[in-house]
Formats: structure tokens, C-alpha cells, sequence
């Protein structure tokens, strides 16, 4: 199953670059520059993507077992992962040649991401409740409540009516947000406080 | 064996959405909507491949040793399943366009999801009959008929049959289907009286 | 390095269905069955990646250590498995469109399913000069001479020769040769005469 | 971790055959010919991607622990290698069709080839630093300077340059340095003075 899962999250990352095109007109220099949308997209889902796999590759680390409705919830979660490539391409497209369909492209963009967002809580949650992980070891922390879904949730929905109005703003939400799902702060807080 | 497999299903699954396309003409929020088979024979074809694969990750897990001859047939599942992202593009295009083209597609696409299932099944019959299962462990079912199978059968059959006639209700069947193979209702069941 | 070069041949494998289109005029049942060539190069195509990655499987079992040169011969097949869909897709569309670029594409398609034969049987026998095997276990066959190998690449050369004049008689050849390869003879021959 | 790397890696070399594509004018055997900056370029991208590899993969298998930060930095490399096929088609397209757009592509592709090799050294040394290399084997050698990276980055800094005014020129150097990233010379040495 992680395997699978594992392959699945890395194809859709990798696809997603199937989807940037420069297109006419202009200079070659500016179709270049003008496919700007479509390197934000990219990188958008790429982190996006990144984050629900490594919130995906500790739920499975810290897993005893598994069982038949865990397996389908995680195919499931695989669905979505797997379709984002899409609305991206939608979004690069849209935003790229100005068209009328931002607005369009922006919503089903952001619904996706909420959609892997909750359906990657959820798997997490039906874990805990049916105790499939595994007994913490010494010194490790249990699997706590999730602490950025909540703030995350809101940020995807503020994001998704932000974006019937100003689809470029929200595009700009949904990076922060996967920067804000990517990096560990704790973390590099305490490499920048010990270096100092 | 087992890794390439895995690869080979989670590309194939992976893959489909490259065949998810918007046309012209209409708004972009009915181009989008208007995209509607697309996104169910992605949702199709992705469940088919997904009870495919844990029908085959059932299988490899049960499976003590392997010859010639299984890794061939496997070759022959693999060929089939890696084919399926064509005639899963025929049938959204044929659908999106109401072109005279469905009758065909839709058929073409039940015969594939017909293969797949016959060869999986073939694929498990074959390492019975062969003694390649490792002996069941205690408290373990040993690998039992294939309970699904006929029922499956009979209602591509049907559906194929079907599908001459009215290419639109073919493929809810096939729908239908695939969401019977990824259901596992007892545990639902389990879980839902457990609760109640 | 056996996970990295396995994803690469079943990404490959997979791949090759992308290259698999209809193409107008005609009905749609005539345009679903005019596409034949592409069918029998995805096959075909299939068949020799299939066959190249389970003598690259029996290889890699049965190795003990692999050293620098190794894994840069190792990266060559590669290089060259991964570039298949390419000359299969020239194949696909030449056959399908009848256009004189019939030659040129089989004889590419036939250089590169011959450099793929080569190289796979070159690193074969590099392992086997620098003993990177490790000692074969009791019962089990030292690795031998490559059986298959002569008669292969002489049906290659050959079929590269034939194609010059007849392109469609070469790409039977090189079917011919792939189900050569891929089926144990000996072991259905064994499960043949058990049966009967 | 190492699981999805490498199936990143192996998907990123696979896709860029998808952009290999021959274009008119010409007869079937020019157009094929006509297409080499194609080849060109997948060669140069696949030996990169390549050489990256090969060193993630040596890092990762002397690796004893990794940490939060170690994970990103890894995503990081990761989306950078994923976004490679992109300006490898551009480098192909602009190259083969002889258009102004030769210089724009070639300084991206170079852009992006530095940033793959910047990338993963800086992961290598994170990991020096934060010690989460498992200590060296009897007879290993502990991870040591990365000996090539200074020649490289200054290679790499040298094409882009010369490809603002000779494109052709640069990709020939990108091509070098892929070779010489490769190719393990003291392996061949001692291999070719062993045998004379």
C-alpha cells in the first residue's frame, strides 16, 4: 500500500510539468516571462502535493496495521492527488491568456486543494479512531490533533470566495498556504537560534 | 515483481488524467460542466484500476514463490491495465462531443474493463492451481473462490450488451461496478452497526 | 538502483499508451479499427520493454554487489528503454497515416529495440566478468550463456534489413521476436504435457 | 523518503521523451534527422537527471537519520529535477525549428541545470553539517569534499554565458558536463589498465 501510494503521489507531482506551455505572442524572452502563472501553478501544486505526501508518508510510518476501509479511503485520497494535474493546467491556461475563465479555473482549483486537504484528515482521523497505529516508541510524540488543520480549512475556504472576485489573490493564498504546509517553523527556528 | 507491478498500475492510474480536456464552445463555466464525462470516466477507469490493484496487492501478499509462467501472465494483466488510459480518452471525448462516436467507445472500453478483470482472475487461478500461495497463517482465510467474479462478469457482459444500444446508461453501469469492486460491505457494514 | 530502474521500465511500459491515437477520416468504428498499427506497436513495444526488464530483474536478483561502471551501464539501458515510445510513436502514426515514412520509422524502431537487446546482454556480461554475481545457492542454475541472444539479434538485423523494403513485414518480425522473447517455451511445454 | 525520490527522479528522466517530437518540412528521413537538437537535449537531461540520482542515491544510502528540514530541502531538489522536462522542451523546440527563441531557451535550460547541481549539494552539506550521515564502514570512505562541484557550478556559470551569444555551443557544454558528472574515470582507468 505505501508503495503504491508513494508512486502515486510522485507521478502526479511529476506530471504536473507536462502541463507549463509558453504560448504566442511576443518575444521569445516575454512568452517566456508570460508563462509566469504557469511556473506559480506548478510550484503551487508541486508544494501542495509535497505537504499531503509528507503528512501522508508519517501516517504510514507510524502505522501497526491496516484494513479494508483504510485501503479504500486512501485510494480515495489518491483520486484527488492524482486528478489536481488537471485544475492546475486550467488555472496555468486561464491565467496566462487572460481569459474570462480565471474565475472558473481559480474555484475548481481550490476546491481540489480542500478536497486533498480533507480527505487526507480524514484518512488520518479514521487511523486514530480505529487504532491502526501503532503503540508510540519511547520519546516519540503520539499522533496528536492535527494543529494546522483548522487554520488551513480557513484559509482554503477564505481563498476559494476571495477568488470569485480576485482570482489572482487567491492563487497568491493557496501559495502561501502550501509554504505555510511545507515548511516546519519549529524547526528552522531552532536551526537559526542555535546557529546564532 | 511486486515493485514493478505496483508501478506499472499507479502510473496507469496516474495517467488518466492527461485524457481530462475542456472544449470549446460555451462559457468557461460551461465548458468545465460540459466536461462532465471526462471527469466520470476518470473516476471509472480510476476505480477499475484501483480494485484491480488491491485485488493483485491481495494476491502478491499471499504469494510464497512465483515462476515463469505467473510473471508472464502478470505481463499480460499489466498490458491490459496500462492500456486502459486509450479507450478511457474515446469514451470522455465521444461523451463531450455527442459524436456518433460513443456506440464505439463505449464498447471498446467495456471490452477493456472485461480483459482486466478476466486476466486478474485468470492471474489468481492460475497461482492456485499452481500450489503458489504460501500456506494461510493462523486465523487466516485461505484464498478462497473469487465471490465477486461472476457476478462482475455478468454485468460487464451485460453492460457491453447495453452499451450498443444506449452508450450513456453502459457506462453507469460500468460505474456501478466499479464501485461494487471497491466497496468492501461488509466492513462498512461491521463499522456502521459497531457505531450505532 | 533496482527500485530507480525498475520505475524507469514501467514508466516506459506505461507511457506508450499516450502515443496510441485515432486519427479521421472514416466512421468512428472505421477510425477505432484503422489504428491497428498503433495497436501492434504499443504490443510489440510492450512486449520488448517487458522482455528487457525481466531479464533485468533475473539480473539484479542474482546480484551480489554492483560497483560504479555498473550503474552507469545500467543508466544507458535505461536512457534507451525510456527513449522506445518515441520510435514506437513514428511507428504508430507512419503505419496508420500510410505515409512513405514507413521505412524510416521501422528502421528506427528496429535500431533502438536492437540497442536495447544489446545493451541489456552487454551489462549482463559485464556483471558476469567483474563477479558481481553472488554464488549461485544449492539447486539453483549458475548464470549462464545468454540462449536467446544470438538467434535475437540475428532476427533484428534481419527484420532492420527486411524493413528497408517491406516496413510492415519488419514490424511482424519484431512482434514475432518480442513473444519469443517474453514466453518460457520450457515451462509451458512442462505444464502442457503435465496436463495431458 | 528514498522511495519517493527515486520514483521522482525515475519519472522526471522518463517524461522527457514525451517531448521529442519531429516536425515538418522535409522528407520523412530529413524530418527524423532534422530533429537531433531533440535527441540532444533528451540525452543532456536524462545524463543530468542521471548524475543527480546517482548522487542522491549515494546520499541517502550512507544517510543514518533525516529530519524535518532535510525532508523539504529534498522537495526542493525534487520540484527543481520534476520541472526539468520543461526547458529541455524548449531548448529542443527553439534548437530544431531555428527561431530567435535559441538563446531565451538555452539560458533557462542552463539556469535550470545549475540550480539541480546547487540543490543537491546544498542538501549533501546540510546533511554533513547536521550530521546525519551513519558513521563510515570499516574500509568507506567517509562522505568526503564534493571533488567535482567547484568545476562544475564554473562550467555551468561559463555556458550560460556563452550561450548568450552561441547557444549551440553551450548545449555541447552541458552535454560535456553531463559525460563528465557520469562517467566515474578512475573506475574506467583502473578497469582499462587491468585489462592491458
Amino acid at each position: 500500500m505505501e508503495a503504491f501510494s508513494d508512486a502515486v503521489f510522485a507521478i502526479a507531482i511529476t506530471l504536473l510539468v507536462l502541463d507549463i506551455a509558453v504560448h504566442p505572442p511576443g518575444t521569445p524572452l516575454e512568452q517566456v516571462l508570460h508563462a509566469w502563472p504557469a511556473y506559480v501553478a506548478y510550484v503551487v501544486s508541486f508544494l501542495t502535493i509535497g505537504a499531503a505526501w509528507l503528512a501522508h508518508d508519517g501516517l504510514t510510518d507510524r502505522l501497526g496495521r491496516s484494513d479494508a476501509i483504510f485501503l479504500r479511503l486512501n485510494l480515495l485520497l489518491l483520486l484527488v492527488v492524482a486528478f489536481l494535474p488537471f485544475p492546475t493546467r486550467l488555472v496555468a491556461d486561464a491565467l496566462q491568456q487572460h481569459t474570462d475563465a480565471e474565475r472558473v479555473a481559480v474555484t475548481f482549483y481550490g476546491l481540489t486543494l480542500l478536497a486533498i486537504r480533507l480527505l487526507g484528515s480524514g484518512l488520518a482521523e479514521y487511523a486514530r479512531r480505529e487504532h491502526l497505529y501503532s503503540p508510540p516508541k519511547e520519546g516519540e510524540e503520539p499522533p496528536g490533533a492535527q494543529q494546522k488543520l483548522l487554520s488551513v480549512v480557513v484559509g482554503y475556504v477564505l481563498a476559494i470566495i476571495i477568488g470569485l472576485l480576485w482570482p489572482t489573490v487567491a492563487v497568491a493564498v493557496y501559495f502561501a498556504i502550501a509554504v505555510y504546509l511545507v515548511v516546519p517553523f519549529r524547526e528552522v527556528a531552532r536551526l537559526l537560534f542555535r546557529r546564532s
